[in-house]
């Protein structure tokens, strides 16, 4: 779309994709139909479709926990409005972050989670804090109906709770894969 | 074994780790038997092995791309040398970032990339850059016999290549996942 193309084949988007086009034509029909035969298709209807299908067109309210270096590569970095979230809150217990501006907001204390959350719908909690410090923080989010975590912590909230919804980014495991596949000398397939 | 504990059944791995004991003995058993029936593993020696699989005695050196708070993130928060990894080298182009010491590694500039490279051997290259510049220097570090990458920038490295290892951590990609599964209330498994 960003290259003014309007049109796109199976076979196009797999040579960008490193998929088979019909993989592509597969996965794609598993959502209902999208192109046309000998047509293709059109790239704004998948890019709106693709996105509908995610859920992008949300706005769900997100909280950062930890406003260290991760916490903060977080912040800056990610659109989360494109990713169907917006960032309405920074938590740290760090006495020299509390009141620090990330991303035009002001980094508030832990001590404060229990207000925001109750005067602000919060949806999802994202972790960048110490293992050792997410389990107590994810009882007391939970309590506050918080249930919804992007997890870059080691702890594994799921073991927990079987109710919530966790999404894991695990920097350390990826890490551990590359060493076995450097260490084994497995390309990329 | 933080805990001390010496010995541990596949049942007891098993609670911990939200799997069937069942698969957890198959899974060890891939790499040969593990355990003594009745007996359990021992916590040591599954240590042991398990990073014996993994390469982690290994001490692959690695140079950052991008001194950025994401770069930066990843410096500080990595424990390289637990994972197989001995981080030697980081590089930016931004004047203000070269020179200055993230974890007693001075940020260097990325001119200076063919002449340390030429200068150490290099296994891994980190890439927090954003995504348009990591064609560039994928090329670059390509040349340079460096094929291995931990790939945080949006680009897929391998699209280009296909005698490379590349590990990603897509984290927009982790974030759509997430709003996918709340849109969809898809617990986790």
């Amino acid at each position: 779309m960003d290259k003014g193309v309007t049109r796109i084949s199976s076979r196009e988007l797999s040579d960008k994709m490193g998929l088979t086009a019909s993989q592509i034509r597969q996965d794609l029909n598993c959502f209902g139909g999208f192109g046309q035969q000998g047509y293709g298709y059109s790239v704004e209807g998948l890019y709106l479709k693709i996105g509908q299908i995610l859920g992008l067109e949300n706005s769900y309210k997100a909280i950062l926990i930890g406003a260290g270096n991760l916490g903060k590569a977080v912040a800056v970095h990610m659109s989360f409005e494109k990713k169907g979230f917006s960032l309405v809150g920074i938590f740290d217990n760090d006495p020299a972050k509390i009141g620090s501006e990330i991303r035009d907001l002001k980094v508030c204390s832990m001590d404060e989670l229990e207000l925001f959350c109750s005067e602000n719908h919060v949806d999802v909690a994202v972790f960048c804090v110490p293992k050792t410090a997410t389990k107590h923080i994810a009882e007391r989010l939970y309590k506050l109906g918080v249930k919804n975590y992007w997890n870059f912590s080691h702890y594994d909230l799921s073991l927990d709770y079987d109710d919530i919804i966790v999404e894991n980014v695990h920097m350390n495991d990826s890490l551990m894969i590359l060493c076995y596949r450097i260490s084994n000398k497995e390309p990329e397939k």
